[in-house]
């Protein structure tokens, strides 16, 4: 049976398979594949023949293969990460057009930020944040926001750590951490100076659908930068986003 | 073996769970998604179960199903399609400026239009066209340029026909069609009024990478705007991306 995996199996190798793809490696050679996939050559193989014939990947004329446009458009057609970008995408536009750097949306997704959209200024600063990237929960504005409004399983799992540091301000005592993020509760934003990069400042707010908080909305500021306008725009696209939400629930 | 697919049959049968959701339709039973895939009861429910497990789906309170959070960072994350929005939009914003209707992009996927990024101005009059959604390639201003400089393989195909009427503007017969195609290599741009909506104009222009045309930038007018400024902005838009997209090659 090594040559017919189970169902179950195939669907842990196609994972398997998709998570060799990232922002640095969007082509590469089967065998490439097969071996960061840690999947036998005539496996790896057969199996990315199999994803071509779906859609799920594509062959270039070198015979690399690629994620696929059939793979994004089942990904994305009836998400709802789709329908929570497109209700918050004009509002962050409006932050943009305020704050000139770089706004996002995330959401918490398997104990990290998870960022579905990010607009940045053709002048904007340092930011390493990506679209379909992630930022630990307890060092990005946004995941510190999640975090606070987070199932207390989730909090008591970032807060039990490791609290890495990704830059010289993240918060990595956990005393202080949870000190911070019940301020963020009370407070309703948060702003992080220096906590992912010493060169610039997280300011965050959350965004709440039938009463949950399930996005948080953030923008990235030179460091020393005033955030005052920049969290009444966050506040404002993130009250916009609700109500295009409640206008628009499936 | 009937509870045990092979491997094959079994990534055939996730692409048949995923493709049952859509914008209308973005959470469903596990026993609803099962009858829509037409897959067995047991069976579906057995694969919603592993599906979830890997949060290629997620369940709510209400063990309903939806796609899954994990599904869009796998699609997106090292997608072709991600690195073409991420090097249009900036541009496709500058058209938005200049137009304030609605501004797209498109790829050909499947003999289709399939449409990566729409944004849209709050007072944009009517646009069908939406995110990860589909348009005849004869019927779209996108999908007419794309069309026009498709594989002639796929040009013999949608010239067979049956090319179906959208609207009153589409063109359906083949002979005129074919011109209207040489005529858009031609010109570098498609002015197609009311052959998707009859309210509606569209404008399309190419994005080449590499010498090739690899998407589409359109913009929804109405019916009788002149279209002379959303040429030029388009134009504009596209010869940027092709320049993003030479300096940024994977």
């Amino acid at each position: 049976m090594a040559n017919s995996p189970s169902g179950d199996a195939m669907i842990t190798r196609v994972v398997r398979v998709l998570e060799t793809f990232s922002a640095e490696r969007t082509v590469q050679s089967a065998s490439e594949l097969g071996r960061r996939a840690g999947l036998p050559s005539s496996t790896a193989h057969r199996l990315v023949d199999e994803l071509v014939a779906v859609g799920i990947l594509e062959r270039d004329d070198e015979r690399r293969v690629r994620l696929g446009m059939r793979l994004w458009e089942l990904a994305l057609r009836g998400s709802t990460a789709l329908r929570l970008r497109q209700a918050a995408l004009p509002h962050m536009e409006e932050v943009q057009r305020v704050i000139r750097q770089h706004t996002q949306l995330a959401v918490l997704e398997q104990d990290a930020a998870l960022f579905l959209e990010r607009l940045s200024h053709p002048e904007a600063g340092a930011n390493i944040a990506r679209i379909a990237g992630r930022l630990p929960l307890h060092a990005s504005s946004a995941g510190l926001v999640l975090l606070a409004h987070a199932d207390p399983a989730v909090r008591a799992r970032v807060l039990a750590g490791p609290l890495g540091a990704v830059a010289p301000g993240t918060i990595t005592d956990p005393v202080r951490l949870d000190r911070t993020l019940a301020e963020i509760r009370r407070a309703g934003v948060v702003v992080a100076p220096g906590t992912v990069e010493a060169v610039s400042t997280g300011v965050a707010v959350p965004v709440r659908d039938s009463g949950a908080v399930i996005a948080a909305i953030s923008a990235v500021l030179p460091r020393d930068a005033p955030p005052e306008a920049a969290v009444r725009a966050l506040r404002a696209a993130a009250a916009a986003t609700e109500a295009a939400l409640r206008d628009n629930r499936p």
